[in-house]
């Protein structure tokens, strides 16, 4: 991530001094230590490409480039542009009217950075670990990608995510205990979350645990790579199905729906299986065996199918901030790609 | 309106000082006597949701955003973002995968002020009548909120009529006879701008006649506010169904369409009421009585129903100024709420 | 195109000294002679208005103007806002809800200039090649009006290829071949593109081909332009339906499907005779024949119907080029009507 011609995926595929500097420098901006506005994007565009539905993360792009002084050109295909045809050495006789490599490689003749924004298929596990089309516009573009959310990861919230943990347990003494704990859901929502937020929880050395009932595993991949992370930052992991027990003294609880692998191969088995679990909703009565846990969610959130409104309306709960970090976390990324522009402003 | 916690819904509930300061604020902005552009929305951002569709509102918008130095965020719920849940204490296992009081609060994280648009239900009369859903937003959100049209009231047309109105009436002697005159339309359209055209016009002390046919009257709880308003401002208010009396003398014709209250309980019946009175058009004819009236459309207008296209054509028609001063009176909003800048535009 | 009052429709309705000063100022801009960021749009805001779909358009207007400095206004009748009606005089009882006259009207009182994408109707030759809806806006317009893809002619293509072939046969000796190939498409696409780039073509005295099957002729009112253009520049214009023989010691072979004018009275025989041809695909066997030509193609373009993979993706092709060199143009053409602001950069 020291060149330009480098990409953000996720953070374990970039040098860890990524990840500390840009950590740092959310933290300063949350805590109001450095300006808001900056210059790291003057004279600067990105492309920001959504393919799937957002707020959040469209929003606070937005408002990042902004604030840097880059200018955000959204494209957001199928509406007021055209569907793109993805396989190499097809004849494109379909619907689609341009390859994702013209489309990328036309952008990035007008952007510096493009993000993206692009789901996991749901149909297809191995492209999906593979990150297949993620890869695919990286290998189309003369400039930096940076993931907005791809089928496997979603490295600004986990940096915003880390920020809200972090400045949480500064006060506190003994590695924190985190809980990552499924919850119930009408949809077999994408693993990118979950998979993000354990390497994350990993990564910051925290007592992790993975409250998910059987039949809803990360990916094995997932896995060996927070085992990996926790090694490194002299922490653990460990999984269990016995939501209540997990509970007990935690001092985070990340409520975070998924679908079953078993979507991609049994669609109907892991909805029903799904449905049948309308109890691991967190509750106010639940949170109470905690060690007033901060109650942590990337939103959206349904409300009485994920969590009780008691929940989510206590004070305490920190849903609100991890969406405030997003901003601050997303300029420390820029700013790692850009330069700060620091000795810039020095001079105005 | 004096802090920065209030909102502004309609201008009967914020302080006279800030109507009588913004419409004197639009004026000069409209006559050229301060620059276009300022500095009051420097390092600020304005999140803009639109609920329903727009033309006017959302340009003019976005470029007193821009011309004060503020980021104007766009954001249409259902187009590129997901619809919301509204009620408290539902579960939510619908097709809504947020809640208003998340999606408010998350994007009152990035931005110094929202701007929403959101047309009445057009079936639960109380509910509009008490703006339920503006009034949701505004306890969901720490930064202030602005209507951009809700169920029953749109003050930023309002603000740009009567600055337009003020305009045209400096150099007239007497008090002026204003009509708001019902229009026909094939559809029921809601009634905040009628009902915000006859405050204004009530609180410039003109003399206003509301033309409409029977059945179309304006709620009750307006008309009591109106009659406040005209008291206030040593005006008067009356209403007739005999429109071409109306028009005799008239200084001003503003014309406006709106679908009968009895849409909410018996909508087959008004739509049949609403069909029989293709003649309260507004003609080149029934113009030749009044005084030269001005004629006035808050805009979009269908031509040859609402309007003979001899009216709007003829350079006299005060249609397009009054769009034009939608961008002046949206800028002194903005200064209302942010301040002018001035001084600091004063140092540079 | 001196004066402010004037508009952009096509190259051969302005003067030349617009031509040659846009076209030597995107040559400026393209080999960074200048700077990228200019002045020449402060204080200004540009309404974009596309009724068809985009990318590369929307997206280089959008840089364009911040780069100058200007505000971009995005408008995409249909999304966010509701469709115009377009006829004079017509009793708007349909869907439409706002006349184009006021649209437009309203528009103009908040930018300084508009860009307007509105394809062919593909039903109505006559109005097609008479730009009646163009022409209806700038009736309707105080405000310059540019074309970013009418019915006949897209001249910031038209512009941004003339860089590139201009560029590309500076070191060269000789009249260049340059041959316009039809090629196959699933669609019957519009002739914009095809009339702008034989007038181009023609008025940069190339030695131009048009290749075409028989059904495929452009508009006679094309051709005559083109023949006037050939003739000042002195060039000159071939047509044949042989395509190898066309490609043969080519110079630059610029690729576009156009669906042919049967389209307009026949549909269904037009798609037959165009189904019938896809051997008119442009293949690597087949540029061999050529004198190294560079590939050319407006984009968005089809793989394996258009062109193959292997021409697509030689480092030789021009398609990103041209690409890349819409937004040296789109600037040029800004500075064109707004000045360049050079006087005042040299200022500051």
């Amino acid at each position: 991530m020291n060149h330009p011609d480098e990409h953000l995926l996720n953070w374990h595929s970039v040098s860890h001094e990524a990840w500390d500097w840009c950590l740092h420098r959310a933290l300063e901006y949350g805590e109001g230590l450095i300006p808001a506005y900056g210059s790291a994007g003057n004279g600067r565009q990105i492309g920001l490409v959504f393919f799937n539905d957002s707020l959040r993360t469209r929003a606070s792009m937005e408002v990042a480039a902004h604030q840097l002084g880059a200018y955000p050109l959204l494209v957001t295909p199928g509406s007021g542009t055209w569907g793109f045809a993805w396989e190499r050495g097809a004849r494109m006789d379909g619907p689609e009217a341009e390859h994702i490599r013209e489309a990328v490689g036309v952008l990035a003749r007008y952007v510096d950075m493009i993000g993206v924004r692009l789901f996991a298929s749901g149909t297809d596990l191995d492209a999906d670990r593979r990150e297949v089309k993620f890869r695919t516009m990286i290998e189309a573009s003369p400039v930096p990608v940076i993931n907005l959310e791809s089928a496997f990861w979603h490295p600004c919230q986990a940096l915003a995510d880390a920020a809200v943990v972090t400045r949480a347990t500064r006060q506190s003494r003994g590695r924190q205990k985190f809980v990552l704990s499924w919850a119930p859901h009408p949809k077999p929502l994408p693993t990118a979350v979950p998979n993000s937020t354990l390497l994350m929880a990993a990564r910051l050395g925290l007592d992790v645990v993975l409250a998910r009932p059987e039949g809803f595993d990360l990916d094995e991949s997932v896995m060996r790579q927070a085992d990996v992370e926790a090694a490194e930052a002299g922490g653990r992991i460990a999984v269990t199905s016995d939501r209540d027990a997990a509970f007990e003294g935690a001092d985070f609880v990340y409520a975070k729906s998924w679908g079953g692998l078993g979507r991609y191969d049994a669609p109907d088995e892991e909805a029903a299986l799904r449905s049948s679990l309308p109890d691991w909703l967190v509750t106010d009565d639940v949170m109470k065996s905690t060690h007033h846990a901060g109650f942590m969610h990337c939103l959206p959130v349904r409300r009485g199918v994920v969590v009780e409104d008691a929940v989510l309306d206590d004070p305490s709960s920190l849903h609100l901030d991890q969406a405030a970090y997003r901003l601050h976390a997303q300029k420390a990324i820029l700013e790692w790609f850009w330069g700060t522009g620091v000795s810039e402003m020095g001079l105005t």
